[in-house]
């Protein structure tokens, strides 16, 4: 696709240095954060606008990285101080994990403010961070077409009252199955969706993983499987690539139809599942058009009956 | 469907009494057993014959529940003694469970044989029974178009060797993601399933509950997911009415196409969803074909892009 005619994705969230440990092998201090992985999976379908902070270890060459892939980084403040920094360990089964070591650094002092250059953006993605910052870029979007946010249990146990605030303000919520049920306090996907959209979000995608994710809206449920793979290496950041590859799909083409959102589901399943195949960006940095194609119609064809 | 034209299964199992305990309930010494719920399942597509066994106890009420569905009882054995029971109690999650009680009682002795009228049965499903019984079994069925079985964490356990043989004889395995992966020793299902077919089974089916279902064969994997249900009662027996319901299928058409595999997996993922709405097998019994259609209807529309 040509770089002119992408449409912009505005994208707020963390950007981060991760030091992770699987049963794969490890990295230390390597680009991560939500805003990271969801840039660098829209990046492919449409133009991402970054709204972030890092600190002075930032070098020039992490944000290349960014730059190098289309992403907008003139929303990424540069301060004194550190870099969010997060280090955990992945079990075996590579779905538990242990966090080692939060150190937010300069993300503590994060009060997102959305540059005048990105104000028309129709499209935004709140990513995975404090809901009272989401909240705050809620407000100052206040003409865009279409709200998206991720979210996680951290934010279900410790910011209840401002995550059931800034629900009641987005379209879209992604979460995990588990994460839905806590946050629904209901035992099955369906019924905890059902709960959640009555608060706010018209549409809620359900990430499950390596069980694919499924899409409850206005009359419209949809289901993709994930791609299976031979071989995980690090789940961190799946979430968030899922994130950016849909919505970057969805600001791409502006519809909310039955068979947009279907395609919007099978782009971020096939961006998460390069995702995993190594330690941080790496998996999804620099892939041709053909190796995601090809995977997307690996993936339809598991459910071609 | 015309119960003239209905082609047979022959079904292998147990025909127990279970003690379930769940969060939504309980039952006593209800009708339960690997082969109570894959024939009654069955029922709806095919002409289920079960070979099995039960006590003094299994009174005819509950043989005349199988037979009123069509299930060929002859080859169901009375002796003296006590019906196999199973006690058991679901944790909250409906995934964990603990066995209470496990009583064998006939079914210790049981030495399961095809009767003459069932020899020349094409399909046949070895039901989740220790591996001995079904190579017992396989070897009687010389002449079967397509042997399946189905397995179980607890034979992985203690009875590998027996398993191992087995497998290299049958041409469709059932299990579900944690055993194939226990089985095989690998982190993916992906993986666990090329490794395990290596060792017999052209197909693999693995059941991955509220997740769906994946085949694996010759040139083929399709998925299909688990029906959305708000409400689970009891999830005991959904597998073997899962593999019920898919032999059900391919006994009535024969074929081993991929559309006819893709049908398959649907029929056992809908009538697995039946089963796990209600205790025992009462899911199950007396669906109208409407019922039943509809709820494909749906399953079908959830990865209808």
């Amino acid at each position: 696709m040509n770089e002119q005619n992408k449409e912009p994705l505005l994208i707020v969230g963390s950007v981060a240095f991760d030091s992770v440990e699987t049963p794969q092998g490890k990295a230390d201090m390597a680009l991560g954060g939500s805003a990271s992985y969801a840039s660098i999976a829209a990046s492919y379908f449409a133009k991402p606008q970054v709204v972030g902070i890092v600190g002075e270890d930032f070098e020039s060459h992490h944000m290349e990285r960014l730059h190098g892939h289309g992403v907008d980084v003139r929303g990424i403040e540069s301060v004194a101080g550190r870099t969010f920094h997060w280090k955990g360990r992945y079990h075996e089964n590579f779905k538990d994990r242990d966090t080692l070591e939060t150190a937010l650094n300069v993300f503590q002092h994060f009060n997102p403010t959305i540059p005048d250059a990105y104000r028309d953006t129709r499209f935004v993605l709140l990513g995975n961070i404090d809901p009272r910052l989401q909240l705050s870029v809620r407000r100052q979007a206040k003409d865009a077409t279409l709200v998206a946010m991720d979210t996680m249990n951290f934010w279900i146990n410790t910011e209840r009252d401002a995550l059931q605030e800034v629900l009641k303000q987005v379209d879209l919520l992604f979460l995990n199955d588990e994460e839905a049920m806590q946050l629904a306090d209901e035992w099955t996907v369906l019924a905890a969706a059902a709960k959640i959209r009555q608060w706010g979000p018209r549409y809620i995608v359900i990430k499950r993983g390596e069980h694919g994710a499924v899409l409850f809206g206005p009359d419209v449920t949809l289901y993709v499987p994930a791609v299976l793979l031979t071989r995980v290496v690090d789940p961190t950041g799946a979430g968030d690539t899922f994130a950016g590859g849909f919505l970057g799909h969805l600001s791409r083409t502006g519809s909310l139809e039955r068979a947009n959102l279907a395609a919007a589901l099978t782009w971020g399943t096939v961006m998460a599942s390069f995702a995993v195949e190594a330690f941080s960006v790496d998996g999804i940095c620099g892939l041709s058009r053909h190796d995601i194609d090809a995977r997307r119609n690996h993936l339809i064809d598991l459910v071609r009956y």
